[in-house]
């Protein structure tokens, strides 16, 4: 049962989030990340002869949006549960040009030595109930900050246009959830995101026609 | 008929493309473009509330890519003619999150008043025989340089992501070009360029129930 | 006389400093006048053979420094005040190579049609009595923002190296203002302005002199 | 004594540095350094309270400075040679605020255990011949590439603006090498060289002082 005390963040924990040693640790951590998924695309495009990375970009929770994940888990809102149990607080995405791409550059990625993947859930072998695709890849990566390697977690989200164009759809409207006209909605994306896929599976298969000729 | 001597490039018309003049005019476009696109977005985001601007980049045409145009074209391959009569020297794409963001972004790029847009090409409402949708904005803008205005022209290619992944295929199919597998696959992705724009239809559509909500 | 209600700025203005309307305006002055210096530094490098610009930067100015400075200049702390007097709202730092580097800079950015050079204030030839150096430039150019075109105003700065490393010791000591020793220091300070001053001098003359050979 | 094989580089060898692994890798260098800096930059900003870095600037050695660097060591010009024996093949420019903020920065830099330090020159201590001075570090970062971890070599050029324009002066000078005015002017920058380190040393002085208040 939630207890008045989890509903907000204590004063203490707040701080924590919105300290600089937070921020720059999390900053580092999405430029480091981003420089990972560039070395890859480079090691790849001249493997492939064509570029595989479209587009990253990286973000922060906010502390609502902490929070509020918090509360959905059952957990105390601390920073330290946050830390903990909350995978994304630091999320870096990067669209890859086709599905295959999508595992290649996970792939390398699991080469990286000083990257430990702690999880790895493909949402597009199976994905959720609500549609959404994508690879997800749970990581720390060691941040030398004030004379000490803290790991930071951070989550990389790997997917195609199609799947990112579909997921944008989605993410608006989360905030409109509950409301009767968004299950209906909700239902009908979930069919579209069936054809995304095949959509992604047909371009993929015509790649590698274009490839063999 | 085709004759020789515009077959290649002569070697003055080769430098003013490799001048660093000539580099520093592009690059300059590339950035100023990008940089109204990007307050396009924030015009757009503050009013639509979500971000219009998936991902923006800019190319300049290499020599051998300029030569083939001249060529395909029928023109002699001097800098005269190219800069004149070949509009997509300078290239700068904008992916937009939705079909209808790409005309929202045309339309505040119309009332920037230091942009002469010369030519609206609308690809979306007729497709190319190919398949191939994007709107397309041949401009001109000022570059202050060397004590002169010099107007510099560009293509402004707008496109959604789905737009942007099936160009993708497409551009890849145009190196295997004349072989029969090559006529083939492009019969095919014609037919899918039809399921792209029926799916970005959609999504505009799903979108607009959503914010009605 | 100063009155209680101009110590603090009242709700609705300090509401439009930081409204996103003013930081989009803002920040897309900087991006345009960062690009005007790199254009000049590109025009003055093919001439000279070297490069000119060693770095920008550029920031908006706090609304506690801008309640500062219409309080200092006796002004009643409204937006619009703040909009026609401080010239400064939006700075932007070009830090040249050389002295002479510094008039060269200058003298492009006059070329630039689109730039409304307001005000020259030459703190070079006549240093401020603090000791402080550098060239000022009040610009305003134009933002093509929600259909208007939006006449913004901006500081540009431009300075040698040696200029703003004296520029950031002096910077710190504003802080300290009007205890005893902070005024000692901004003695000495001054001395040490014109030993920079003189530095910079012999840097152009013996650079002249390697031109030369 | 010279023989002719050792003025020219073997294709092979220059192949090798043109190549898109070498190119990839020197970048990707450059950029996890930068990363570093901005990384240890945050970290003393956050402790005393004002920024450290002033600007950063990376580069890769062109194929004829690493030639002509072979040649003055007396090495046979090959690709194995250089990558061995010279050490600022990638060369990273950290510009900082005042001359303790030079070995603030490289402190830092120590405690960051993916980067081995291989050599320290302390040319601020012990100013070259030619009154050069700025610390270098060389160090060595994994890059992790083609499956494989790859060391990398860099040097890390740590200096105030005071150096870094004295640098800029000295710089100019080694293209006009070998006349005789060429050695006059030298002689003379030897001697701004101690007066910009009386200012560097004054200039702590002064910030010191300021601290205290």
């Amino acid at each position: 049962m939630m207890t008045g005390e989890n509903r907000v963040m204590k004063h203490q924990d707040l701080r924590k989030f919105q300290s600089s040693s937070f921020q720059i640790k999390s900053s580092c951590a999405i430029r480091m990340l981003t420089a990972k998924l560039q070395l890859a695309d480079a090691e790849l495009s001249l493997k492939l002869g064509r570029n595989v990375l479209v587009h990253t970009s990286g973000r922060i929770k906010t502390v609502e949006s902490i929070l509020a994940k918090c509360r959905k888990k059952g957990y105390e809102p601390t920073y330290e549960n946050a830390m903990e149990k909350i995978n994304d607080i630091i999320g870096v995405r990067a669209v890859c040009s086709f599905e295959d791409d999508v595992y290649r550059m996970a792939e390398i990625l699991y080469t990286h030595k000083d990257l430990k993947i702690i999880k790895k859930k493909d949402y597009i072998k199976e994905p959720k109930s609500s549609g959404y695709r994508s690879l997800h890849l749970i990581v720390e990566l060691p941040i030398y900050f004030q004379r000490e390697t803290q790991w930071v977690r951070a989550e990389i989200q790997l997917r195609t246009p199609a799947m990112d164009f579909w997921a944008g759809v989605d993410h608006q409207l989360r905030y409109k959830k509950g409301k009767k006209e968004a299950i209906l909605i909700g239902e009908e994306l979930k069919q579209y995101s069936q054809a995304v896929a095949e959509l992604d599976q047909k371009m993929v298969e015509l790649r590698k026609r274009i490839d063999a000729i």
